[in-house]
């Protein structure tokens, strides 16, 4: 065992404020947070003077390589070889949010005491480094420039599901390791439904297009809407009315939300600006959520919440109105907060009702 | 409230016997699972003589649409409007290993006995029902024709990346919703780890490649490995000596598995075929696990499991030989148990060593 780094002496002393001795990390995506390796089994065991890898026997060559000379330890093995590294310790941290209820029992079965340290992962992971932003910033730089190839490809009888399916090419292709969800896409009067399950309804001549998107570049998530015209058939006055009643909601939340504002002040703007032009009600969704390893992480920004904003966070911003049957517009992009005001990540594609053909 | 469906019906009798009143579900493939719907958020209440979804907002219209006139209730909100359909009762069965731990603090906190149901979603999903086979049948159609297109656009100099892209675009075009898992394709000694993470490593004449992939459709999944060469170097007799084997472990294991053997019986075959080899100790996972809704779920096959192998249920068979900065070999079908016997979803794609150029 040696000396921790100063991420993990920080970690260990929040840990440490929630009342733990030591701290068990199982979930992959916090795993590959604490260590930076990913696998998708495994544990982290940090200590207060000193982080040990269980690594399941699949990882332990790959493991073994990344920590060589290191200050991380590499033990091969499961659960067992945790209960025996925690052996002296009487209350463990588990992050209760990423850990599931058998896992929790299994840890109360052998006697220990469990403390929920889900707080001291969110407020480290709250505010993300230089190197997190790097990931993010590639993540959303894939996005987009897959979104722009794929407006080249989209023609009229293609499905949903056709579309969906270049895009995340293209995305792949770009350089991002996977989606970060399910592509939205939905044509028509399907985008009124906001988690609309892409499906194989045709494309036709004057349709409104909406795709909701990201990908994942080593691990962080980027996550995008755009909502356009697919030719116009002078037929969708209303769509275009509406369309830049909603951009006008986002652009004016970028413009206003500034560090030190609550989540709930946060989505106000939009809402407001919404329900001053009797849109209120069609907005059925917050304005926002974090965005890193996690495609839904804090802060929250929606009507309830008290998350303060601060510099280094990292969240959509996604004002939608939806009108059953009829239409759903959403404009989002993914944004941090620097030097107290909002900066996209996103500036290579058009927020516009595009009319493409 | 109305009647419950045979399948709730069932369900219910199996929550019954773990203890509990009624059932909580939460997790996004268990309420597909349960109710056909699916949603990223929202709660499924299962009580003796009806069944409710609790939907987010987001998914109140969809919910509506799904179940109008039909056995299922649909009530909008979230966690607080399902302790209210808690009232009157005390044990609450929720499956443990499908929720978080924060998640059950929150039962316990609202003074509600929980008890773990985890066995009775288990014991309903390990048998798969014909419409979920035919789920099942399609993803591994779709990721084996995938394949098989891939196969014609390998060119030297792509990159891992290029190749995984390429196939998933495939997957997608052919109407998979998405992948199973990410995409692991390895070229050359790096199909030596064998849960590699997919890089930049260029092709060259004569790499050995392996891909382990698979995509899901309405949500069930497939998994497929092939491993085979990109040209002949001659310089590789060593790997078809080794493929040959791998791949007369795969057809033994195929061809000996039966209904009523246990996980581990099963998992010998294959694992004594190859220590008569020489290579037991390079053989350094388990031999499959099962398929469905999840990637891994039960049956497991391996060394210590237990698990009855019955008629209905669906699991991969993947033996594999890896030895260190050398070679990688793992083949692998998504199999069903039928009429006592192996019969294997893939039969549309090689599993020998190819040599491909």
């Amino acid at each position: 065992m040696g000396m921790l780094s100063d991420k993990l002496k920080k970690l260990y002393g929040q840990v440490a404020e929630c009342g733990a001795e030591v701290a068990v990390i199982e979930s992959d995506f916090l795993r590959r947070y604490v260590t930076g390796f990913y696998s998708t089994d495994g544990y982290v065991v940090l200590e207060k003077d000193g982080c040990t890898v269980v690594a399941d026997p699949r990882y332990f060559e790959a493991a073994k390589r990344k920590f060589h000379g290191g200050r991380i330890r590499v033990v091969e093995g499961a659960i067992r070889e945790v209960f025996e590294l925690l052996k002296g310790y009487t209350k463990v941290g588990l992050p209760y949010s990423f850990v599931t209820a058998a896992s929790l029992r299994r840890f109360e079965g052998e006697g220990l005491e469990t403390v929920d340290i889900s707080s001291a992962l969110r407020a480290q992971m709250l505010v993300k480094e230089a190197w997190e932003m790097d990931r993010i910033a590639r993540a959303c730089d894939i996005a987009e420039a897959a979104f722009n190839e794929l407006l080249g490809d989209i023609k009229e009888g293609m499905t949903e599901t056709d579309v969906a399916a270049i895009l995340e090419y293209y995305m792949r292709a770009f350089g991002a390791s996977g989606t970060s969800f399910d592509t939205i896409c939905a044509f028509g009067a399907n985008a009124s439904m906001p988690h609309y399950e892409t499906g194989m309804r045709k494309l036709r001549f004057g349709d409104p297009v909406l795709i909701d998107f990201g990908c994942k570049y080593e691990g962080y998530c980027s996550d995008i809407t755009r909502t356009f015209l697919f030719g116009d058939d002078r037929d969708h006055e209303e769509f275009k009315k509406v369309h830049s009643i909603v951009l006008l909601a986002h652009e004016l939340a970028k413009e206003r939300i500034a560090a030190g504002m609550t989540g709930k002040e946060a989505d106000a703007i939009a809402r407001h600006y919404l329900e001053s032009k009797g849109l209120g009600g069609m907005f059925t969704h917050s304005l926002g959520h974090g965005v890193g390893l996690q495609i839904h992480e804090a802060p929250n920004l929606s009507p309830r919440s008290e998350d303060v904003l601060e510099n280094g966070m990292v969240f959509s911003i996604e004002p939608g109105v939806y009108i059953p049957g009829e239409m759903g517009i959403r404009i989002e992009d993914t944004v941090r907060l620097a030097d107290g005001k909002v900066r996209s990540f996103m500036s290579e594609t058009s927020r516009k009702a595009l009319i493409i053909l």
